[in-house]
């Protein structure tokens, strides 16, 4: 019930052609229309029509979509996002390409979309007693996207914000100290099995981070990282372990320098799971579970 | 919101002992209490007193337990239950050792219980900076209940109860034909991410087909498959991946004769995915998805 | 010194157009020429001209080939195998397309070539800073011929060729029983620290068990698996390990018959190692490790 | 032929009990005896009596051991060494505990002990009809000694003594760069279908890069990782893929700060495969394949 997972990424790249190139070829996306500047993506796994919008014209986050489940709840959560304060517009079907009508909330200088629509194309394997997936699938053949790390600066408001009004749940966080009043640092949050649907960094508002697609298990992402190289794609860590959530992991670079992951593993979360806590002093154990040191890039670098 | 999990299963062992060692040494699960004859035990990474309870003298499913995330739901769902037509007992707080109170519903020859409170253990690894895993793991060292497979007669009103009134989805289906009316031979219902939270399957009311343990990767399932082959424990099928649902599996017999599953992968759920149809005549397939041959035992042994 | 490989085999198929796709886009070897109704082939890994020799018309070996490392021992091996007794002939350059002078010893029913040059083609990746393989690998995208198996009826004499005259070692041996003088019933021989580089088993002379390729670990063989799926090849055997060797192994039919395998894992063997022996009462196990059953086909089907 | 294997590697600790406690708890090699200050390991996979020493007092490698195939070999490679120029003495059975008699060259401030014979223990898997693995290891439960990376200074010589005296390839090699007269930086040596036993790197005569025990593929890598973290013991590098062998690894420290790996994966080298050549400016993909950075600690920190 409510929102069922981020649905969709909207981008700006530095260089469509050499976007399109990373996305199709390296991480194996298909890409499912290009109209207006922007181009789409969808992994093989999903069935609406993007998951990844691109747009020419620098680097960084245009905005993120999160699809609600049920017509009513959508209008549900408008309202409720205006009394919990942050700006909220609306957009009708269409002005979305292949998108619904739907609201989108401002904040943490982020445009977060809601909508309950979306043009459905399905999966190449079908839906009759279908293959475990496609036979040849490109690059790092990608199935799904998974999550995204959002930086801002007023964290616990927003973190409110998704347990409050949006019924996700913080499932592992980051303090600075176990003091009272430690600021918070960063938030996963879930709405689902997984372990997260978003994250919050503490840093500048507006900036994105990363955001990652599903991988099978650890082989696979040997082979990601295998193809990364192929590809020569710059790896800012891993492949490695986290110790938040435990998944398994790669971050690297798109060829504007927007931060890719793909991402394994982890656990099931449910809602009665023990929230963990992370300490600022295990932040490189947290973050690069098997070399347990902090990469400067990972701190520094993002769109 | 609603049912979080399956949360426990009850099954009845012939020799408490062997099952003993079958549940601690090879599936590796923690043994968290015993009393009344009936012995309690846990998957490492279970934060709740019990998954799994063993009871002497016979074979077969007593009960199992569905966790109900807000206290205000359990009434809900036993008025819902109630008024779908299943007779529905009530269980007080202490009567199922470690569990609140709650509700039975009796469908398909089985009792379900619904609860929302058991008794909290916590996890070995703690909250706080937590290790990804304990450091020595006994066996197979499974984490975590995943989901079972009754078997039942009238499988439409039982599916027709778990989407109706418990809000699971039909995540995959298996029917007879493609024809009008062909009748339903399996369906594969989740409440989460996963695949499935619980299957049934068209047989004799009250059989207990499997119940299952989640593990990592592939690779676990590995390990797993030579772990049973140390401990001389009988492998049903297996490893493989199924066709249906993906994943990676191993099943296998207790002392007892019940069958249980550990199980990987699979893909995330959610609850616009298109229903997944499979036909009969792929059920082969559709279960042992390398070798693509029915296994005799698979489909006339249960217990 | 001596023997270094397997080099090649040479088989016969009854539709070599089914053939060629088989090799070429499921098991995914390279072709690499193709004259006088003979179609070849490798790994991407071998730097030969060819692994695999395919002629239509019927199924079954035709001849296989071993290299020997330097020509001189080409001389004494030719010189010992006739001390030894068995017929031996010989060919000269070219004779045997890309393959240099040699000789063939007539045994078991089957041709055996030894030859100490053949055409160099090299490798994709190239000699100087190689990337780990090939970008877009296809099918299973075996890298190398691993070894065979040759069924033959009198394996006590074949074994004492392999083992005094070209130096191999017995690494596993299957007997009818521990009683003196039960008969040899398999026995799997290394000229290299692989566990075996050929492997003999009981049975009628001429008879072609299987050929197989090298995988690289147990991901890859379910990656082999998902492939072979895709393409309907049927599954023999596997994904399992086997016993004997430890190896991870999948056995499967090319279009003509001809059991093919694919094989990652195995520990590294070295001449001082404890030769291990198995009982036939164990055969199960030491094919089938997990399953620990005997699959009927693979004990009758050959070519 | 010749030289099987590394047999043994002798080294230094600071700490006796704190040594103790990693080679056996953390990488799982069996404690096979204890005299004369000394302790002696081995890997479970391993019949002979120890291919590890330890000796309290300081850090890096005492000696290393040499495992010769046949005891005619041992006289000629001694024989063969004298001519070539390396000081050569002798060593009775019992001067080197459990060895038999034998010879030591002295090269690259190094010393290289050549035997013929050592006590044979077994496995605990038995030789008739034996299980996979044993089933209770301990923490990474290294089965084997694989390789070892000695520091010295004339590398030209030492290459040309293994390859010209003990018939050793140079699998792979780096160079400065392509210039003629380059000096060579690390040459990758092996008697066996590995990728190396041996590997030499420019540097201070008697420096000890690592020694490495091999694991059986990435999952087993991830397993050694999680292990590591668990016993807080430091990764130096990995787990990653190096680009020069293509194998999988992690470089971590002992106690005292010997350099120790686990490695799995690698191709099968066989004589006429064509030799890799790997220039500096490649060094950072050919040591961490996924990372293509060089860490400053794998080439200054040595013992």
């Amino acid at each position: 019930m409510g929102v069922m997972r981020l649905g969709y990424v909207h981008v700006k790249v530095t260089d469509m052609a050499e976007a399109r190139q990373h996305y199709s070829e390296t991480v194996g996306l298909y890409e499912t229309g290009a109209a207006d500047g922007k181009v789409y993506f969808k992994g093989w796994d999903e069935w609406d029509h993007h998951s990844l919008v691109l747009e020419e014209g620098g680097v960084g986050l245009v905005r993120l979509g999160m699809k609600v489940r049920k017509p009513e709840e959508l209008a549900q959560f408008e309202s409720a996002a205006q009394k919990f304060g942050y700006t909220v517009t609306r957009f009708s079907k269409g002005e979305n390409a292949e998108v619904g009508d739907g609201f989108t909330v401002h904040m943490l200088g982020h445009q977060v979309d809601f909508y309950q629509d979306m043009t459905y194309l399905g999966v190449d394997v079908g839906v009759l007693n279908p293959m475990s997936h496609p036979r040849n699938l490109k690059g790092i053949g990608a199935p799904f996207l998974d999550h995204m790390l959002l930086k801002g600066d007023d964290l616990e408001t927003a973190e409110r914000f998704f347990v409050d009004v949006l019924d996700f749940a913080p499932v592992e966080r980051m303090v600075a100290s176990m003091d009272d009043g430690a600021p918070l640092i960063a938030t996963w949050l879930s709405c689902s099995s997984k372990t997260h649907d978003i994250a919050l960094l503490k840093g500048e508002d507006g900036g994105l981070h990363h955001f990652t697609f599903q991988l099978r298990d650890w082989g696979k992402v040997q082979d990601a990282a295998d193809t990364l190289v192929h590809d020569d794609v710059p790896i800012d860590l891993g492949p490695t372990r986290h110790g938040i959530t435990r998944g398994e992991t790669i971050y690297f670079f798109d060829p504007s320098g927007n931060r890719n992951e793909v991402f394994a593993g982890g656990y099931n979360f449910n809602y009665d799971r023990p929230c963990v806590t992370w300490t600022m002093d295990q932040l490189a154990r947290g973050l690069d579970y098997y070399k347990r040191e902090v990469t400067e890039t990972f701190l520094t670098v993002y769109t």
